[in-house]
């Protein structure tokens, strides 16, 4: 039997991530090719939610993909990608953030579109194949994309996405709103995290021209839960900077009600960010109003303050 | 006025690079943008006929990209790019080779399929955008795709490609094979060229690994015209390999009707090709029975060629 194809997203997968993977494995499937949906590391309470919610088992977990043929879903830089990918065979790409280092041999398929969600993006490939979509996988690409949009309230939502995610509805039959209220409050349950895993417990390594830069991010409707702790969160911020090596250690607490963003700042690359972002950081603390995206309205400003002269 | 974006193709533009922008620069200037079809060198003489042919101007020659916004189409490698695209912004890509080393701070629209040619992508992004193909526009689309897979001969067609050029014919009123057979001709003019320009026509430089490497193609039903004049053309390479400190530099003459190349080889770097390509190498010059692509048949054995061990 020929080895399998799996498609994965990104570590320290998110509802998009997986979401995406079961989607377009189960496309693929359709079209007759052997391919696995797989994940690269926990799935985060939201998700495990909207597995139950559409009855749908989690992907294999993948640990080493060393020797093995990839499909990229919802990230596209290797140091975002599962252990291993750099042996890897990349057969394709499907995502919505920035283009990343990833280069192949031969030509492949690589649909990057600057939209909400990579569950938008597969949601036109399902049509692009003529390939009808079921209730429950409608059901996960709805979750995806209302995950990564804050239920359409990010400003990386489109038209597209707002068009799309009403038809996944329709197809799903769920209200989007009263359901999008749910997977927020799932994405809020912070409850008894240690600090240290509210830091990594949705968490983006980059590189950024020789900088290595950590950006963790806490999507809440309760900012107080983690800001209460705010000395702890610091406390563990600054022994990852030591232990990983990073430049820079940002995270966000980001209220999605009032749809703004508490910064809270760990390494020596410091410099250039008052300016960046133009904020006064007090304490290795700024409030970023209206800021609800890492992807794109963080790491944009980021390379511009990483750039800036000694 | 706001800034233009222009639509570029590859240095040593091909008709397939011409005829994507000019095509694409009408779609986004139908969908209200700003955009200017935009070339980086001189036009060869297919390309030329074609134009003549579809009664269309010249894209506007651009010599220094730096500060421009561009819309990259045919290629995603800066090897390739117009001076200054690094100092460019890259706002979205169109393309149908390997994944190269653009990298971005946003997320843009990057749509590289395995396919024949760019044009076939850009004739699904009109039916994406739902906005209609003139007979002028599908002449130029049809071109590119024809000229870039030798009249659907060559391995990299694709049965979207076939398909694509079926209904590009209709609507533009020819008969694909006639058509396709002039386009050869033209192709195969390579009349009185010098040695240096015959290597230059259609080339095209990249890294791989850590070498330096170039690759010229001279596509022609008429391989003699070339090979009579191996010996000035091999010395015509190794002045290139001094004044570009090319690693490996490769010229293939490939025959469009017998559907195979011989390839002639300039550089230090020649170790591992006999194995890559399972050949025997006379005198510079050997025989790849049924290639026709460089790009699918010449750059990934390259990638094996230049790894192995000194
Ligand atoms: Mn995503
Ligand atoms: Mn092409």
């Amino acid at each position: 039997m020929s080895q399998p194809t799996y498609v994965i997203g990104h570590q320290q997968p998110d509802t998009d991530t997986i979401c995406s993977a079961l989607a377009y494995a189960r496309l693929k499937q359709a079209q007759g090719e052997r391919v696995v949906p797989a994940r690269a590391g926990e799935l985060n309470p939201e998700t495990q939610f909207v597995l139950d919610q559409w009855d749908c088992d989690s992907p294999t977990l993948l640990t080493d993909a060393s020797g093995e043929r990839l499909i990229l879903v919802d990230h596209n830089e290797y140091s975002q990608t599962v252990e291993g990918a750099r042996n890897a065979e990349i057969a394709e790409i499907i995502d919505h953030h920035r283009i990343g280092d990833v280069m192949t041999s031969n030509p492949i398929r690589f649909r990057n579109e600057p939209v909400g969600s990579t569950a938008t993006i597969l949601t036109e490939l399902f049509d692009d194949a003529d390939e009808p979509l079921s209730e429950d996988t409608a059901g996960l690409l709805l979750s995806g994309l209302l995950s990564d949009t804050v239920v359409l309230r990010s400003p990386t939502t489109t038209d597209t996405d707002r068009a799309v995610a009403k038809r996944l509805a329709s197809v799903a039959d769920v209200d989007y709103e009263a359901y999008g209220k749910r997977l927020l409050q799932q994405k809020s349950k912070l409850g008894e995290k240690a600090p240290r895993e509210l830091v990594l417990g949705d968490f983006k390594e980059y590189e950024i021209g020789t900088h290595h830069v950590g950006i963790g991010q806490v999507e809440t409707v309760e900012p107080a839960v983690a800001l209460d702790r705010r000395d702890a969160v610091l406390e563990a911020m600054d022994e990852l900077v030591v232990e990983r090596t990073y430049d820079l250690l940002l995270v966000l607490i980001t209220d999605l009600l009032e749809e703004q963003s508490e910064l809270l700042v760990a390494g020596d690359q410091t410099r250039g960010l008052s300016t960046a972002f133009d904020i006064e950081i007090h304490e290795r603390t700024a409030t970023l109003p209206g800021v609800l995206s890492r992807k794109k309205q963080v790491v944009p400003p980021l390379e511009t303050a990483l750039d800036s002269p000694a």
